[in-house]
């Protein structure tokens, strides 16, 4: 079955907490784990909260990456929406595993938008030279 | 078991596609969805794509919304990511289906961050005042 999106649930247990209470070290990583897998960035939005954790958004031209911190828990909840058949979103994944120094990772695939049950492939909307930022 | 975040995957089919493809309307619809949960918004970030299709996030103090449009499968996947006791999720969910006008929707729900496996409430660090915006 084809999908329109493909939907990695990335858990990141016993991470390096110093690292996961770092704003800029947090957005850095997550940039680069965008560029890794080959998406287009298109805007980035992070905040940090006190006492501490980040919460920050890189939307891809492709979807979109998310991160949550608990770096209390050692913890960070990620999430690599994308679409197309160009991005490797598991490159983002590896990437951001060796970054956080993450020794207990969990990957949940979820296809999302399976609305062709035939064995048939979805025209995808995007390319790049498509982009139109609003 | 209790878990960090709480995250709806909500997939919805058969809306109305010329409200998908609407960048302002689905800006506002979601912005409205987040407020109907609750949720306290921090940042907003909304963008079309050529033909047609809306991208958008919008980063709350309680993790974030997310929403990815297909305007001509008249579908849209969103996600509804959050933390805390005081936020109603479900709520935001039962507004996008009915301003979306949505004939199909499936909600799954998947808990984010599940540390403590006794039946024991991980302590939660957010409160509204607390919020500091980097």
């Amino acid at each position: 079955m084809y999908a329109l999106g493909n939907h990695l649930l990335v858990e990141l247990r016993d991470c390096n907490s110093e690292i996961l209470k770092d704003l800029n070290r947090v957005k850095d990583v997550m940039v680069a784990a965008a560029k890794e897998a080959k998406a287009t960035i298109v805007d980035i939005s992070f905040h940090e909260f006190n006492p501490f954790g980040v919460s920050g958004m890189v939307v891809i031209a492709e979807s979109h990456l998310s991160i949550h911190t608990w770096p209390e828990y050692s913890y960070a909840a990620v999430d690599i929406f994308t679409c197309g058949d160009v991005i490797k979103p598991e490159v983002a994944v590896s990437f951001l595993i060796e970054q956080f120094e993450c020794k207990n990772p969990s990957v949940v695939e979820i296809k999302r938008g399976i609305l062709s049950h035939a064995n048939e492939k979805l025209p995808y909307k995007f390319s790049d030279s498509m982009l139109k930022l609003a």
